[in-house]
């Protein structure tokens, strides 16, 4: 049966506020003062600031000052990798040049790291396995080479779902002398993330994929790591990052990381149930689905399949018009007719990746929602592969 | 007679939210789709962000396609010094190395300058007079020499209100073969800015001085100008800038943008006649007070005074005990214990610098209000006069 109301299957896109999130911004709209202010208005937005600073610190195991509030993930992962753009040596006197990331990374890792690489920075690419995952005796490799400063390893694929093991990663950098970055985004939230069980030199996160807002992230930067801000100016952050702080977003994030503490677990074995689900279903009623992805280490709200013969994108606009938003891969990628690299590292060739649709769960998702996805998806595939002369 | 409520002379630091604004973001909290998701979700986003894009850009006599969202004011600023950071020639063949700028700029333009020095660009810093205003023939001079790409001249300073003639220096900057940016955060939705009456190649706004939310900015880029992004990942913003938009800020943004539109004008009238109502009141009643700027040419909300032998962060603590919000300058600069780099620069001695305030005033000022700055004023400065031994 159709739902009342549009499914929204597309929460590694993005996610809803919060109610609790909307009701602190709402009743945060009065407050209005420049946390750098000497004045009453600023001190109250200054306490709000480093309330909220102490409360997102604490849920992956940080101390407050270890947290720099950013505008995105991407801004985040830009700050990181950017660190060693810097052509002065007397920034960081023995700071390595070399990075090391890997294929299925986020856009802003890969273009950041790729306009590096034309800067003269040595930047080598991790290969993935069927899985996503990546090799650590590709790394060992690399970091055996010398001279390699930042390991940049994404926890959790945007696309797909994988998960990496990231304290065997960070374990083998720091063996070699690199830093170690996890673009955290994906899974801060949903599963859980300690900075001291991974061990990371700097961690990356976004409010507005955990029901929080946009245009508000955290940068987690271990004490004592060399650092250079990527936003100069004002002394805000500590000298960080510079610009007015975004006083609303700042709170907002709190407190979605504030309810992410008290839904998450439980949140994530509901959706781990609806994943196998799907899996099955899909398995069952539709031939010919590829599931892309590692199948248990993986995020428990994410499912990745191909259905050869289909277009992914007329897949999502059919779906579309029976009320069920999915994705093709990162809507960061999206406007781009490339096959996803994510997918193509993986060893799937480029029809089937463009055959492929990316479900993603989140706290509104019903058993419901999932039966009448289940419903529906047949058909629609049916029909596509009909009108497609290219699948017999 | 004392208001019933606080007194905010901070309004060049901060602004609060306009009531129109802050129901526009209540109201569009409700929908929460990525702008790049191509299902109904994504694309009832991208319509907002796109209205939204026509109206910002309306306001200044510029093309929607001209305007880039950014996640502030600092960030609009980095993002046009950083186009010369880059080492490969093969993004901008032809483009000159060479950056002017002044010695009064705001703190994201001197830093990053600074950062592009060391990083081997060759930065010239314009001597202003002891109004603020820049010398069209030391420019001239600089240009001369050269190699020039980029003119960065803010348009209204944050400290003292001074306006400098956008039109005239860049059309010397252009005649040189540069390309001209002005920083009008201070400027903007305060005075008339029109992109084609300058005549810039990029300008710099942000929101949260205009009544709208903080962490949204947005860039002018003139047509066909080079350009390059400064946070890199996915294709938001045409490839421009890097990050899932900030959909609440951007329609925060559109909607104090109308407010300004609406308002502006009436209000420049009204504060004009406050800050002179202030100048001749504080100029009656307080010995040796010196007022910083120009008298006539700059920002009608904006009065800077300095009151030998009183110490501005004093006169800024005893003000807001008695529910008067104002600044020694900067908020961003704030923090710091160097007297103000912009009032230095105006030929002000250090001491001079140290016991200067700002009164900046906006919508909610009133007169009442003026009034009982100029009733408490004088007793505060008597008081640490009293205090202090430096001032005989």
């Amino acid at each position: 049966m159709k739902p009342s109301r549009p499914v929204y299957f597309d929460h590694n896109a993005t996610t809803p506020l919060h109610p609790e999130v909307k009701k602190e911004m709402v009743a945060a709209m009065e407050m209005f003062g420049n946390p750098s202010s000497m004045h009453a208005f600023g001190r109250e937005a200054r306490a709000n600031v480093e309330d909220a600073r102490h409360r997102v610190a604490a849920f992956m195991g940080a101390e407050a000052e270890e947290i720099v509030f950013t505008g995105s993930g991407s801004e985040g992962n830009n700050t990181v990798l950017s660190l060693f753009a810097c052509g002065t040596s007397q920034c960081f006197p023995g700071m390595k040049p070399k990075i090391v990331t890997s294929r299925i990374e986020h856009p802003c890792v890969l273009e950041t790291s790729g306009c590096l690489a034309h800067r003269g920075v040595d930047v080598s690419y991790l290969d993935v396995d069927a899985y996503g995952k990546i090799d650590l005796g590709q790394l060992e490799e690399f970091l055996k080479s010398g001279g390699v400063g930042l390991v940049s390893v994404m926890m959790a694929n945007n696309e797909i779902g994988t998960l990496q093991d990231i304290p065997a990663i960070t374990k083998l950098a720091h063996q070699y002398g690199a830093l170690m970055h996890t673009d955290a985004v994906q899974a801060f939230g949903k599963i859980p993330v300690d900075v001291n069980e991974l061990g990371v030199d700097f961690l990356t996160i976004s409010a507005h994929k955990i029901y929080g807002p946009k245009g508000i992230g955290a940068l987690y930067v271990r004490k004592k790591t060399p650092y250079c801000p990527f936003i100069r100016g004002g002394h805000q952050e500590k000298g960080r990052r510079a610009g007015t702080e975004n006083t609303l977003g700042i709170m907002g994030l709190a407190m979605a990381v504030d309810m992410r503490k008290a839904e998450m677990e439980a949140e994530a074995e509901r959706l781990l149930g609806f994943r196998e689900m799907l899996r099955k279903g899909i398995s069952e009623r539709i031939e010919d689905a590829q599931f892309n992805g590692h199948p248990t280490d993986s995020m428990p709200n994410t499912l990745n399949v191909s259905f050869p013969g289909a277009e992914g994108e007329s897949i999502l606009l059919y779906l579309d018009l029976a009320g069920i938003a999915v994705s093709t891969g990162s809507a960061c990628a999206s406007g781009s007719l490339d096959p996803s690299h994510v997918l193509l590292a993986t060893g799937v060739d480029a029809e089937r990746a463009h055959g492929s649709i990316r479900i993603s769960m989140g706290r509104s998702t019903t058993v419901e929602e999932v039966e009448y996805m289940l419903d529906v998806l047949p058909g629609v595939i049916e029909r596509i592969r009909n009108m497609s002369t290219a699948y017999i």
